[in-house]
């Protein structure tokens, strides 16, 4: 492949041209930031735990027929996606308070929810990703009624397949961030998942010990970030050294 | 405890009268059966998992928000539910061709189906459980539309968790029965997920190996039936020793 042509380049990913229209290659960096970028380190191997967990969450919620933008693993680093037009909303569903939600709402970090509670945050760092309501999403056109009704329904239904994968290897789902894109399909257009599911973009806690194992173990200096996104892959049968998650070995024999 | 009233006794459980009104105690026998009871058997220790693994699945359900009749475990082979009006229907998931929609339908086992389908079968042993539509539901008032709307939604979001659960421990769902039951909350009704989640209501195949982890394995003749239900609770950390499944042992340390 000749030199490819960077479409955009963020905090942990960047997105290539792909080799057909409408896809894209996205590369898993090593960089870990916090606090809008306040706080930064390159995190070895991170990137490709990334590239690995995002495909093998993704590859389950496409066989369920949630649709995602995910084709299939490239390398190491690197997968094939579908090209989207990002919504510039940040979606998060939380099951048990903990981060902005506590601050915020004066809520016990590790205190249940009623219910998942759905959270929408305008994308732009320089504004600190700050929180919406439906009501201003509306009124600046980022998505539409049923766009959003999409949404909260795409969103939802990651929060119970991947509760169901972390209940299954002890580790309680907190609560996640996905990002959400249309593809024109014809006339119509249709919403599917996009960005990347990894403990980047998940809280995820040990059910028994309650111990960190997503990038608050990087917010918080808690230890080393690798570890914890190892130790996720480990329970869940993703290794770096198998061709695909789907003929994995048995974890317990 | 005086002699408790027995209220119900199907082929693998029997329901008692609760300690309160609204309740019942649901005990699991060991009597396996298939092909409506054309062949039976006693399997040592069936029942001792089957309440385990129902009251896990059900228990990450409940806290996810899909309603189900499961109040807590009582002990070994009893659990304490919600007294239901059952809805005379089993309701059926299926995303791989297996069992009777390859019969019927003349698809080869192991097809993946082209999106989750769910079935109805009407309740009814002497009819050996028939597959009805939407049509004789409404026709013969089994159901509302309403309750049909509910009904497909909860075994949606079931089988989102539910997959999600298996394939976090390197297992395909490849179809699953549940019953839904209506409770009353003044001037409302709602729908519960009741009777049972276990191997015994699921097609749980290895995905690595293929091998079954189900009631297959004892309607097949494949082995023994305790050892596939157990490799299951062992690799969900499900272990008959525990108190709870919430505070389980990290199963990979």
């Amino acid at each position: 492949m000749a030199r490819r042509t960077k479409i955009y380049e963020g905090k942990a990913k960047i997105l290539y041209e792909g080799p057909e229209p409408g896809t894209l290659v996205q590369y898993f960096k090593d960089d870990a930031t916090a606090f809008n970028a306040a706080k930064k380190d390159v995190i070895e191997g991170k990137g490709v735990l990334n590239n690995r967990l995002s495909e093998f969450f993704m590859t389950g919620l496409n066989e369920l027929g949630v649709p995602t933008h995910f084709i299939r693993r490239i390398n190491m680093r690197e997968q094939l996606i579908r090209a989207v037009e990002i919504i510039p909303l940040e979606v998060v569903v939380r099951n048990i308070a903990a981060g902005s939600i506590s601050k915020r709402l004066g809520i016990e970090e590790g205190t249940a929810l009623p219910r998942p509670i759905v959270e929408f945050y305008y994308k732009d760092d320089k504004l600190g990703d700050p929180l919406v309501s439906e009501e201003h999403i509306l009124a600046f056109g980022w998505a539409s009624h049923q766009d959003l009704d999409d949404m909260v329904s795409l969103a939802l239904r990651v929060n119970d397949f991947l509760s169901g994968v972390m209940m299954g290897v002890g580790i309680r789902l907190v609560d996640f961030k996905i990002e959400i894109g249309r593809v024109f399909e014809g006339d119509f257009q249709r919403l599917i998942v996009a960005d990347e599911i990894s403990p980047d973009s998940c809280r995820l806690w040990d059910i028994k010990s309650g111990e960190k194992l997503d990038k608050d173990v990087f917010r918080r200096d808690l230890g080393n970030l690798t570890d914890a996104y190892a130790e996720v892959a480990r329970r869940l049968g993703v290794m770096p050294t198998n061709a695909t998650p789907i003929t994995k070995p048995k974890l317990m024999n």
